[in-house]
């Protein structure tokens, strides 16, 4: 019983990360309460309703994990009341909102990535690595790609260092260790380790993969 | 039997009036004529393939519902071919266009609202009331979100006077009544004209959330 | 056996030159090394991807099709390296490359146009002609449809000469051929070269359709 606790617990965390960075980015676009909430949701929500449909899950999870959508709301609510009582600091400091929202991103990215992984397993694609790295890979980067795609935005995953390939590098540390037989425990904190320390590194010395001139 | 007709009368009304708005939107671009025809179709139908995807119904309604099809295509062709006439009339009178434009969406919307939750209830979700005023809701908007989509331009839903809210306020009025076992003739037209009523009040005062300055 | 063989080839060719464009695509707007692979991806694989959800058909082929995918992956790596290698020729030549990629894509978009019919047709819908044809044609389109919308451009199909109606008009040729009892390789290689001529005399000759003034 400990692992499918931990692993609930991983989710809920996930979420109401996402939901803190979508809420961040929806107020830095001046959307309005509404706005906000539909976007935390959509980034805290998006990327395990997208492997859900891919998966032939119905109704996605989202429509029975209440937790996800409370979480989400109760973060979306904070930070659009915060952002309005302070909102000159905040439109002030925004290189600093950058970095904790990267931060705070680079948290649910690992924590998605993960529990992805677990979903597709536990629906019996264990034997087939791909789908399973690419599920908790688009669970990971799924809600902020619907995000962009909603805002009209060039996403995330094709401008910011490293994005999706943090995702990817943490998701298939976790499969691996679990085919290998390890703690499920511990390979999902391996893999949340790896896409964050990748994540971070990667905006802190600002790698690049090539591209042309 | 009676029920069955009227729900089947107002997705059939739904549809027209989506398709109406649709292809005005899309003369407004000035697409060509397949370009009005696909937007048109995909503001009229968009919203319930979406729905069917998340409730696990394949092949989704369109495919088989073929009045809303070819009333959405008809709708399309009625007004291409009147802008093509009187291409200069039209776009002089742009703040007319725009608000028959907005009544008749309206119309859709508390329409679809409706008929989105009374297919998630006989999908067997009667006692989700979450994941049924979200399926009235998805079914409202989710047209009008995929053409705003493809057109790359920010979604109505976060842009309009309590655009989306309208659409949930009206499908939560007509789930509420149908659990509470009033006719479902009743409690439709309830739902419709409370989106309808709180969305043209809206657009009419100017509503707005409130937002960060 | 023979035609089984003959629709995997189509669908392993289609996919390389949708790959193939969509990488040319991917380097023009100067993405990385995983913005190239991604995108020749989403290109290849987009179309199969949503035709296979809205048949309810899970998880989609492509997640089963290991040589769709390594054989875009392969595309996206030439590409990518020779324009590394060449960018100063390449961006210098860009209606050349423009051209090349215009011929890549009709072939592409023939090939899938055939494929998408053939597989709905083999998932039990023959007799709903206008899913079949629906299902081709967002194989065929589908594909660069999610690709431009993620890139934040209006679709090609709205905007290229006679792009979808070419899809279109080879899946229909498909479909009645094949309902008319023809040899199903004759009715693919009709349904190709009706898709490919189309397009190219309606890129050579600059075919539009009417649209307001």
């Amino acid at each position: 019983m400990i692992p499918e606790m931990v692993f609930f617990l991983i989710d809920l965390f996930g979420s109401a990360a996402f939901a803190l960075s979508g809420a961040m980015v929806a107020c830095q676009k001046k959307a309005d309460l509404f706005g906000v909430v539909f976007l935390a949701e959509t980034t805290a929500l998006g990327g395990g309703m997208i492997r859900d449909v891919l998966l032939g899950r119905f109704p996605p999870a989202m429509f029975t994990n209440w937790q996800d959508l409370n979480v989400a709301l109760a973060m979306a609510l904070v930070v659009f009341f915060a952002v309005l009582r302070h909102s000159e600091t905040y439109y002030r400091e925004e290189a600093l909102v950058e970095r904790i929202n990267n931060l705070v991103d680079a948290v649910g990215l690992g924590m998605f990535a993960v529990t992805g992984c677990q979903v597709a397993a536990a629906a019996g694609y264990q034997a087939n690595g791909f789908l399973v790295v690419f599920m908790g890979t688009i669970t990971a980067v799924g809600g902020g790609l619907l995000r962009d795609i909603i805002l009209g935005e060039i996403p995330f995953i094709l401008t910011k260092y490293i994005y999706a390939l943090a995702a990817i590098a943490g998701a298939t540390s976790y499969y691996l260790l679990d085919r290998w037989g390890a703690d499920s425990t511990l390979a999902a904190a391996v893999g949340i380790c790896v896409t964050f320390v990748l994540r971070w590194l990667a905006t802190r010395y600002k790698w690049n993969l090539p591209r042309p001139a």
